[in-house]
């Protein structure tokens, strides 16, 4: 059914256009399924539409923008949230997260990636991309949610939880991708962890199978200082030089972090076409030390997007939260409060694109809160005063998944169940 | 009448101690308004309370802890949320804070004090420590919302928008400290606005007339490298060294900011007990570039607590973002994620001891979300995973102010007219 939202306040649109007491009608074309956006005034006196035909929705004290997009994170990482914070990165790792990763079974990883779709829906995140393994079980607990994921099959050569097998991995992980490639909803995609836990070969390999497959190539880089110093040391060259070197990049690779880089691998990346996907609250809170070379990056022309990173270091899946992270960081980084300025951080919110999702989806903020008024620039209230749990409606793919703050196809005795399930399985955690 | 919390989830006390599945009980004597604070299991049965005589609040899928309190903050500035962002801080002043903060009159001040004291209830503030001229309209919005106010009394040589002579000033802030020392949930304090505006006799005067009638000293301190430069150039001394050459350093001081302030002035203001206040959010948006020495300030033991500043270079006023900020920035800074911890930075938030309020308040928080599930440590889903709109409920000196996110004493139709009002405020705005 088309759904019309009637006189809204705001509207804010994927160009970062505003407009002020608008309708916005949301069409959907059944059989070539192409969504189509306008806005207006008096959008149904206008129209030859009926109103039975139309899910209304009032848009009064409401301001519509894009679908908010989530271009790195491992999900199921729910089920880790708050165990250990405050520590030392390689000991939070191998005493606190590599040892309950390892106890997760298919059946824990889906309970834990329903919890953080639904959390990002709640927060207006129409669409993620992920790395994580049971990379099946994240497209089911994505598809029951209904949002739209950008799925990484991860590959790393000492094996996952899932499987120690390397070539057994490049094999599941090009099973994985003929099983979800027509899925309307769901992009799946190879995800090479880090070029210090995949070699040369396991990176052509994984070049392959995207290239074979036409699908995206998902990487972490340039994360940590130590790993950077560890490859200059070991090869004499940067991980950005090197993934050069051996063929990785181009403009179907999404790579996470970039915060120990040089002004001359920002240039190497934006001719490559790389995607460079920025975490800044996990990077602080890591204490990664780096700071992506935001200025540099968009010299450049680098396409830009923001992440959460996994829920245990962070600690939530809210973009919007992470966008006002992003501004704040850059200014103080810089000591130029020019920087991260509004419209930079919202361009990189809404940019679906680089994960394979054209941005169709409509998300409405609740303006009816003190700390939302007044309103002198929309843009600024949503990036430096609204937080995740502003968004009222979210509407993906010409669907409403999330109306008056409440799920449209989830009761709370669903949601108590999965509450449950999580209780029970985090009972086996260290 | 007194309040039971039953079968809460968890609660936080001030000492930082966690209690799971535990009553609250909050009992009020009208006498000696004193509040008595008792946590124990089936709390109704062990007691000799009558039910009828209790207002019951069910705990289940809820976490109390103590009030937040704002440490810093200029409330009214709520009117100019969001006029201008993403500037150079003196461009910012000049153009756009300080022409538009010359057109408000008393009664404007009023309606953004309200419109900001209605956000901080919203947030789980119960009390604030506030600077901005027309402070008797701040206490007027206070009282009306029924949260706790230490307001201050603007100095400045060269005047404020509602009084330009300096003796004037002084004058009127001696009756506005009169008028309102005997209020239960306000303290009237003086506010010499910082060392570059307040001459070495404006200073003295302000402490001879807070140790007159015992009250506290509230000052901007080393927020900009440029303020301390020019200092150190004019007259061959920081500003902690400034104040403390002229006797103004003491545990009565409350000072915001300190963030270009070096270890030897840590250790003068640990030495006259004067308390720091910690603005990271409106630090980093500004372009501040100093950062507060927190490793440096918890060594030497002075008093931390939080604030969000003006909601002008914020935009908000939620210390449970703070709360997060603060944790991120310190980490990012020093490299070290163990810094800026999970403890600290509540500690630093449930802070009303320093602004002169007994913290005997209760919030609590809606745990029924997904982005506060599992809870592994509930005090890291307070300070990384939750935000503002999470709380549920606040209790005020024994009485209930929000209950199920709703204001108790407030209607729909009044915070309509707050709104109305505040739009028609910001329409002389440039």
């Amino acid at each position: 059914m088309d759904i019309l939202i009637r006189d809204l306040d705001y509207a804010v649109d994927i160009n970062l256009n505003v407009y002020k007491n608008i309708d916005i009608l949301i069409r959907r074309d059944e059989d070539s399924k192409k969504i189509s956006i306008d806005r207006g005034r008096n959008l149904l006196e206008k129209s030859n539409l009926d109103k039975k035909d139309l899910k209304i929705i009032d848009g009064d004290k409401k301001c519509a923008l894009p679908g908010l997009s989530n271009n790195h994170t491992h999900i199921p990482m729910t089920l880790l949230r708050g165990i250990a914070d405050d520590m030392i990165l390689q000991e939070w790792l191998r005493e606190k997260i590599w040892p309950n990763e390892g106890r997760l079974t298919g059946e824990d990883v889906y309970y834990g990636a329903l919890l953080g779709c639904l959390e990002m829906l709640r927060f207006g995140i129409t669409s993620f991309n992920d790395m994580y393994f049971f990379p099946e079980e994240i497209v089911r607990a994505t598809k029951e949610v209904g949002i739209k994921g950008t799925v990484g099959f991860p590959i790393i050569d000492f094996g996952t939880p899932q499987c120690k097998d390397l070539d057994k991995l490049l094999n599941n992980c090009e099973k994985f991708i003929k099983e979800y490639i027509a899925e309307e909803k769901i992009n799946p995609v190879v995800a090479p962890h880090a070029p210090y836990t995949c070699s040369k070969d396991t990176y052509v390999q994984c070049r392959e199978i995207s290239q074979e497959y036409n699908v995206l190539l998902h990487t972490h880089l340039s994360e940590t200082r130590y790993e950077v110093v560890e490859m200059e040391n070991k090869i004499g060259m940067r991980p950005v030089e090197y993934l050069e070197s051996i063929g990785i990049l181009g403009d179907n690779l999404i790579t996470a972090h970039c915060v120990w880089i040089t002004k001359e691998e920002v240039k190497i990346l934006a001719k490559h076409r790389v995607k460079v996907v920025h975490c800044p609250g996990s990077n602080m809170k890591l204490a990664s030390g780096g700071v992506m070379p935001l200025v540099e990056m968009l010299r450049e022309g680098v396409s830009l997007s923001l992440g959460t990173d996994g829920p245990a270091s962070n600690n939530n899946l809210d973009i919007l939260e992470e966008m006002k992270i992003a501004a704040l960081l850059h200014k103080a980084h810089r000591w130029d409060p020019t920087v991260g300025d509004v419209d930079t951080v919202l361009r990189m919110a809404f940019n679906s694109e680089s994960i394979g999702f054209e941005n169709r989806d409509i998300v409405l903020l609740d303006l009816n809160s003190p700390h939302l008024r007044p309103v002198h620039n929309i843009k600024s209230n949503i990036v430096y005063s609204a937080n995740g749990n502003d968004v009222d409606t979210v509407i993906v793919e010409g669907e409403v998944l999330l109306e008056n703050k409440k799920f449209s196809k989830i009761d709370d005795k669903y949601l108590r169940n999965i509450y449950h399930k999580v209780n029970s399985i985090i009972k086996k955690f260290n």
